[in-house]
């Protein structure tokens, strides 16, 4: 155990209250020089009314900082498994300084950024993968992201690689069976087989994990979209439409202020990102043809495409789109049907060689086309085109228990165990002595022990590399 | 006691924690519906580990929202005085509007801005003055605004006018016994020159509150400097030197930042605030006169004017500054002491007429001024000139019995205090029948119960303008 006590602001500054946390076997000992009750002897989990007091190293005189309640924590039962305690002070931000100071002029120490989680993962509260999971819920900002970071920091995650660990361990012992009674030509080899049916098992298991972190990266910096069309369109008219009754929607949440991020919107709990919006705003006042090269890198950053029109396209036109589009969700929409009669959808049909091929693999990307009449001005079928955004996104509703890898650290571990994994099936395959087999499984162990951080000899440059991203005082 | 639930989140968004508070005879109730345990029969002041959770109407799965905390406080001996809960949430956004959704869902209301510390006065918990002391702690940003709230809050200023009310309630029977015994002719009268003596000295006390209020709003704003000179004479370079020095001091303090407060530095706790900078700093390279009217305005609204010279100016000019300064502390500043030899002082001694005439109460401005040598660009004496400016500020160190006045509608009660007890002063030394007199005490009663809220007849308005000022949480 950390020899050192630690303590930080947990909350953001300018609230009401702010919390400050103190960790460390010797947290209840420096607090109690600075409050007026020691707390040597508090039980755990209980909390204490008292003033916060500074002496006067020349009057003697003990100036009053604040009226604080201090909640204390008994090892092991507190988020790091230290002693820990949490100071409730006015949220002022020289209260909370001169708290800071006070605690540190008597033997405490700013904790780094993450650390109390990092004390956490290190006194076994927790495993590598869920101290990730933690970061990821205070950044989470819808349901889709919140539920796959709270999934994770429940630990299923970590079961779900305990199980595989389970199947890797027994396809080890096997290998060893194998190797034991090789020498005993009368005896049965291990069924290679049998072998072969559960590394494949595993290997489709951990192709699948690996390959959720497209949808994990998406979910969390927001699905791509771009919004392209000609000039005067209503390109502008329909993302504002858009934002707009977004921010009406998040304005009505109670008491909390949103981060303002531009240009993105929350359908159904899952965030679509649009871009270079800016770019479409500014120029559309400019004669501009579909055919620009900034459209088209819009076009290679999305992930859904609205292509918007106002009168029916060339033969031409709907042909470069559908060649542009290939690899991504496009929605043909037709603005101002407030004024105008739509188009004949059939025209689009002729490029049949874009119909989905549906891919095995939890992918929320897929081929295809959709065609929508809005009028962008009146707000006619803005939640029919939202709803379709979402449904181009293909994502199911998540449920609890789905595991989306979010972390690059653990998707490279991934992708190295399904390496490593590789050549266990094609050692097994080509019938390779069991011993070297055995060498490639342990390395898949590595892999996945490296996720949870389960080896513990884990350096501390990966650790700080996980933490530093962390926030001060989490 | 309100019947009304409510929550608000009482920390900032955007930490690693967020606190939301729950307040009212419901609260443990409500909370047990969506948290995992029922804290119905939880023992107060205890601290309780468990999930949030929200029932899926359809599937009557529950979704797990949060892993927290919750303290639990119990009527009387919570901050309202009512049962009440904190539930220490991750602090994500998503999370924490969830989670007061799911309070309104089960029974709350959003609180309204102050109204967890409007309900701790309507409960008894504290008086008005106390209440308004908890806006200013929260608010404090230096020693000396803090120490101020924080003695406010400890109800130094309660006890205060409980004596001067004391005081009040003895003069008012004394004038009782003197009309119960009008009648009888043989009995002396109460010693007019006793009560007199009496109501001067409450008077003074009065006095001495309603004048601290100049010191307070001054503290509280920061203290009004301004810098004027001749064009290159230093102006901007000071300024950045003074600003830059402070900026360094406090972006030492750990973990929490600082309100971005433009041109304003804190010299031994207090604040000072420098007026009209950003036209200084504009104007540098402009060819200027000392006499341009902005240099004036400026001056008119400091409290202090530092002029900063480079050379001997013209018995015309001093003549000139040392008028415009009077009622200011001035402090001449002589820059570029590094290049330049310094200017003889005694050029300034001859407008004797400016000698400060000390102020009985206790104002932080009087008349003076200092003369001084420093090089802005090379950073000499600028310590000194801090130390100077501080001593020009003529603040004493406060200390936490020290009764300031910081809320103009204090001020208003003790202004309206002064005027009806200057009617209780000249109707006594009028020798006025005792019961006119009495009826002018019973108003200086009224207006100090006013302060503390005791006469608790207060219109819902004042209430509530008191307490709209408040964040929400609070």
């Amino acid at each position: 155990m950390n020899s050192e006590t630690i303590c930080a602001l947990a909350t953001a500054p300018g609230g009401a209250l702010g919390i400050i946390r103190v960790s460390g076997s010797q947290s209840l000992e420096i607090l109690s020089r600075i409050f007026f009750k020691n707390l040597a002897d508090a039980q755990p989990n209980t909390i204490h009314y008292g003033h916060i007091v500074e002496s006067d190293a020349v009057s003697q005189h003990q100036n009053i900082i604040d009226e604080v309640m201090v909640s204390v924590f008994r090892a092991p039962h507190s988020y790091t498994g230290e002693d820990s305690a949490e100071i409730s002070c006015h949220g002022s931000r020289y209260i909370l300084n001169k708290v800071l100071e006070l605690l540190i002029q008597n033997g405490c120490r700013m904790a780094q950024p993450g650390e109390y989680t990092q004390r956490a993962f290190l006194n076994g509260k927790m495993d590598l993968s869920q101290a990730e999971a933690v970061a990821d819920l205070i950044a989470s900002g819808n349901k889709a992201t919140h539920q796959i970071a709270i999934s994770q920091l429940r630990g299923n995650f970590s079961s779900e690689l305990s199980r595989l660990r389970e199947q890797l361990l027994k396809l080890t012992s096997l290998l060893e069976l194998e190797l034991d009674f090789s020498d005993h030509e009368d005896l049965e080899f291990a069924d290679r087989s049998e072998l072969l049916d559960i590394a494949n098992k595993i290997n489709k298991r951990i192709t699948y994990l690996a390959h959720s972190f497209e949808t994990g990266q998406a979910l969390k910096s927001g699905i791509p979209v771009a919004i392209v069309g000609k000039t005067n369109v209503g390109k502008s008219t329909l993302l504002n439409k858009l934002l707009r009754d977004d921010r009406a929607i998040v304005s009505s949440v109670h008491g909390t202020t949103r981060d303002t991020v531009e240009d993105v919107i929350d359908i159904q709990g899952v965030t679509f990102r649009f871009i270079d919006t800016a770019g479409i705003r500014q120029t559309t006042d400019e004669v501009e043809q579909i055919g620009i090269s900034r459209t088209y890198a819009a076009i290679d950053k999305a992930r859904i495409v609205l292509w918007l029109i106002d009168a029916e396209p060339t033969a031409e036109e709907i042909k470069d789109m559908l060649e542009r589009s290939k690899g991504k969700s496009l929605i043909i929409i037709q603005n101002k049907i407030d004024i105008q009669s739509p188009v004949d959808s059939s025209i689009f049909s002729l490029s049949s060689q874009l119909v989905p091929s549906k891919n095995p693999q939890p992918s929320i990307f897929n081929l295809q086309y959709s065609i929508l009449n809005i009028s962008a001005k009146q707000g006619t079928n803005i939640d029919r085109l939202e709803k379709t955004i979402f449904e181009s996104a293909n994502i199911t509703e998540l449920s609890e228990q789905d595991i989306i890898v979010t972390s690059a650290r653990q998707y490279h571990s991934l992708l190295s165990a399904q390496e490593n994994l590789s050549r266990v099936l094609s050692s097994l395959e080509s019938g390779l002595s069991g011993d070297l087999v055995s060498e490639d499984l342990r390395l898949v162990l590595d892999d996945l022990a490296n996720i949870t951080g389960q080896n513990r000899i884990l350096a501390d440059e990966v650790l700080r590399n996980i933490f530093t991203h962390f926030c001060v005082g989490k």
